[in-house]
């Protein structure tokens, strides 16, 4: 799927997704009273609101894109209706052409993980019949639980020529609360030595300078201190490495997410995760900037697949667009939105 | 909703859930068979048999149990009819007076993460409309995105009187891969001085033995090393203090999940914790035994629920109770591996 992308962001000049995150507050009051009218307020008349707006923004910006990126918890707040809806997108979407990276940030103990990588990636069985539940072509993974929590979905990455982005650094202002954390990272050797369970065996509220002060110093070598993100890249990378998950082009399915708003962050996860597409949220609404977007890239112009949400869908709500289109011209909107971070990427991309 | 846990715990005297994880692999043919005559070998036919495996399960045990935790992964993975079973099965367990703890573990940026807190404990509107979407008592959250991922979910729980269940320490065996990363922790007053800026700007690939050779050793004082779930267990005892959140009960809306598998560790975050429940996760099949268990409790018996699902679900695949019970009698199987819970857990209380 990886290669899928590839040659859609080459085709269409675009290495950007459209975030489909179609809060109620972003859908025109026209469409929600066409919806509400036929369905009724109720969730049925919520998830249909959300669909014809989908639509009527994938139709528009269809030709322009690569890639889309519906959050699936914009769906799951109006239940069975709106997650009907999500599945309606990313079908619909998949019809036009487009690849669908379902944002739904999944990952728990292996057993579970692997029914989540069922329900967006992979096949299901009803007795000897076999079913796609979300089918999805990318997902995201929460990484928290460690390597048996993402697995599952490598397998299915495999099995199923799907891709995944895991949570590396996220955009948020509090993702920096425990992925910014400085770890002590014992070295290979260290580790095959049972050194780093010297440094830390029975050692209770220590300080750093008792730590060291009773330590080796030839073990104190053997550590180094790194922030946690950069060791979630790290396996990222390791898992990116299968040779059976690279794709023609060079990159792997398995991908990482780091926020446009932490571009420094992303230009050392780029070295960390050579073989990775990184997902980019953050740009525009959140605060990132086409000129920060540049560490997140490789050389060759790829590597990386940047989501605006808001910036796009929500686009008719703000200037430039607000006079110029309005509510009713939310799609054309949203288009000339596209076209308007489809320049300003390409404008900072020529500094590559 | 905390206060009615404690008070369904001290009823039923027994500080347990049961996993409603109804994998096909647990539901006996029969009902297979049953579901699939009736809607055909589809996914319908699939959360049918799954919904029909629930209801035998949940009218066994209820009247034994305070709590059951459907795991939403194995209803997703069979699409919308398979939310649509999980729905079903949390509304039936709430109408049998039971508490409904929804294994989701959701967790997103702030205003995605709202939407995901809606979805599972609050409202959304259709127009002027309120409804619920699928309103359990408590969710599960990962916390990898940090605070403003999480205070949605203290938001509704507020509003809505509902919990929450934040992932500390997880039961399954790479939990460590991230979790027990040794984090170098700031003292308060280190922080607001800007300490931690002054060991790390700039350094790159430092190591521990350069880091510390380097730096003011009064400085070093102000630093502990401790794990990084621990870090995650001081968070959740900040979220879980806040005196909105505490029931007449003494203990908070906010609480943790540990595994089982590690008691060294929950005896810790038992302490860190001390107004949080513990869900915890791990005993039976993941191999966590009734002992095990001790550390996770306050002096009181109260602090813990403790959860096992295919120990209980799938009781009737496994001696003693095969023999006894057969695929026919799964649900008498799981009422007899209840009742077997609650005296080993009981027994293992005893030495609180």
């Amino acid at each position: 799927m990886i290669d899928q992308l590839v040659q859609a962001i080459q085709k269409t000049k675009a290495p950007i997704c459209v975030g489909l995150d179609p809060q109620m507050s972003f859908i025109p009051d026209t469409v929600k009273a066409r919806a509400f009218e036929e369905f009724g307020e109720t969730l049925e008349g919520a998830a249909e609101a959300i669909w014809e707006f989908n639509k009527a923004i994938v139709d528009a910006t269809c030709d322009l894109i690569p890639s889309v990126k519906p959050q699936i918890a914009m769906y799951e707040q109006f239940g069975i209706p709106g997650l009907e809806a999500f599945k309606k997108t990313v079908e619909y979407c998949k019809a036009k052409g487009l690849i669908v990276i379902g944002d739904v940030k999944r990952g728990d103990i292996g057993s579970t993980s692997a029914a989540y990588a069922a329900a967006h990636l992979g096949r299901v069985m009803a007795g000897d019949r076999e079913y796609a539940a979300f089918d999805e072509d990318f997902c995201t993974v929460n990484p928290y639980l460690g390597s048996d929590g993402v697995k599952p979905f490598l397998k299915e990455c495999d099995a199923q020529d799907k891709g995944i982005f895991v949570l590396v650094k996220t955009s948020n202002p509090s993702s920096g609360e425990f992925q910014d954390r400085l770890v002590l990272v014992p070295s290979e050797d260290a580790e095959a030595d049972g050194a780093s369970s010297l440094l830390v065996t029975g050692k209770k509220e220590m300080t750093l300078h008792k730590l060291v002060k009773d330590a080796d110093p030839e073990l104190l070598k053997q550590y180094t201190v790194r922030p946690l993100y950069e060791i979630v890249g790290e396996k990222v990378a390791e898992w990116a490495s299968e040779p059976r998950l690279i794709g023609e082009s060079g990159y792997s399915e398995i991908g990482a997410v780091v926020g446009a708003t932490y571009p420094e962050m992303g230009k050392k996860l780029r070295r960390i995760m050579p073989k990775s597409f990184i997902l980019v949220p953050g740009y525009g609404a959140q605060g990132g900037k086409g000129d920060d977007l540049v560490p997140f890239f490789n050389k060759d112009g790829l590597g990386a697949v940047v989501n605006s949400s808001r910036g796009i869908i929500a686009a008719y709500t703000k200037e430039p667009y607000a006079e110029k289109y309005g509510p009713d011209g939310f799609a054309d909107a949203a288009r000339a939105a596209v076209k308007d971070m489809k320049k300003d990427i390409a404008q900072a991309l020529k500094r590559l």
